[in-house]
């Protein structure tokens, strides 16, 4: 693992740290804050995954995640959205290939070779996380926007015990249904969609759910609040009775405008969760 | 005027606005954050002046600013640094030209027919604020990073009454001493060093000094800590005996990392003096 930058910030430290991937066979980049406080001893872990078209760094550099992460002493990472350089296929669209990875193990090809994002978030970058810095795997939540949301929630609801909580801004809530899912879910599982089923938050919440809180943002006026479809997620959380919190946000977009805007209050929710006991 | 974007945040509005410029002649850009407040009411208001390379967007994506002056009740204007556009004379060094205007008036050609930012920061943006958006113009703070830090300070001093406080990050204090500023001062202004002294902080301050508070954030890792010559303005603040808290942040540099961190504290510092009185 490299060190790509640290620059101190809020007392801590936000890095951006390279390594090789051998889930997605290639290069892969991530930035981390560490607190003040993971000098003196392991702490707590938030993920935030991005949307389509981000890399590590643009909830790192526009989220102001880091001032809120540094009051209540934990960390944040940013991992890429998909695997990246030119060995790796991509696709002219915004929407498929290099920056909208979908947080799927890709099985098609040109895919399948570098296309393992469930893989590299779910397992190779925490065991790295683990090792390298000081950490608290034994306490973790997650989060993210749009993409990154349904990937937060698909993740949460299928490792069970991993998180603590998880929450989202604006995401994608029932790709299955929607043509924000259902070319991307088509080209990288093949079209067998048995095979999706895992990873649409609407299907997992009415069938598994979440064992702990969830908070889903979106704005009401979402450019994309159509391709999210809330309100499958609306329905599986309240026919489900999950604990949840699910709010509309007068007049917001999908910008990270919207994003930091409630920032603050994500944070204080996975923290409560992650110093609840 | 015309509205470029309008995103909400924090309540109130983060808008994006260019005009034709009388100063510059030429298309300006500007970004203002409006609190909620200002529908009620004309708010108070905040300059913001960025850095060379850096645009209207940079500080208003990246320094958190929003969070705290919405918290506040206060609007915050970022400015574009330079005139831009084909017809506009430029450098290939990126300290000279466009991104790099130093908020003075040019003298000289090529970029006397456009470099007039001065007179656009002190003179059109501020009578086009006044009228467009519902602000409070008797109640002005100003502030501002790197090159705008040296903007902010200059502008300060030589328009006393207009600001109730100044603030500045990893401000360049000294230009007339430093290879950030001879450079520009003397292809701006020309050889003729007499005209440079109303933009030297430094000097400024051991002439005149500032009618109100002084804020200014240095980080001790500052990689252009030599070039922005704070020993110049510490020794002239304190010569002076101005009111004023200069503060060297261990380990932070010259990163929007640094300038988000210590985002609060200016805002609240600018706060206090524009609900003061």
């Amino acid at each position: 693992m490299e060190t790509v930058s640290e620059n101190r910030a809020f007392g801590g430290t936000q890095g951006v740290y390279r390594h090789t991937s051998t889930s997605t066979n290639c290069e892969m980049t991530f930035g981390l804050f560490l607190p003040e406080e993971a000098k003196d001893g392991p702490v707590p872990l938030l993920w935030y995954l991005s949307g389509l078209t981000c890399t590590h760094e643009n909830a790192m550099t526009k989220a102001g995640a880091q001032a809120w992460c540094a009051e209540q002493g934990i960390a944040i990472v940013f991992p890429d959205t998909s695997p990246r350089g030119e060995g790796v296929a991509n696709d002219d669209a915004y929407d498929l290939g290099q920056g909208a990875g979908f947080y799927v193990n890709a099985t098609e090809e040109p895919w399948a070779p570098h296309f393992q994002m469930w893989d590299y978030i779910a397992e190779e970058l925490p065991t790295l996380l683990g090792e390298k810095f000081n950490l608290d795997m034994d306490r973790q939540a997650i989060t993210g926007h749009s993409m990154g949301g349904h990937g937060a929630l698909t993740l949460a609801m299928n490792l069970p015990g991993r998180f603590k909580s998880v929450s989202a801004f604006a995401p994608i809530s029932n790709p299955t249904a929607s043509d924000w899912g259902r070319k991307q879910l088509s080209a990288y599982l093949g079209d067998d969609e048995a095979a999706w089923a895992k990873h649409d938050a609407s299907l997992l919440m009415a069938e598994v759910g979440f064992d702990g809180p969830v908070l889903v943002d979106t704005g009401t006026n979402d450019q994309f609040i159509d391709l999210l479809k809330p309100e499958a997620l609306a329905n599986a959380v309240a026919t489900k009775r999950q604990h949840a919190t699910l709010r509309l946000q007068k007049g917001y977009d999908h910008s990270y405008f919207f994003v930091s805007t409630f920032m603050e209050d994500h944070v204080s929710f996975h923290a409560e969760a992650l110093y609840g006991e």
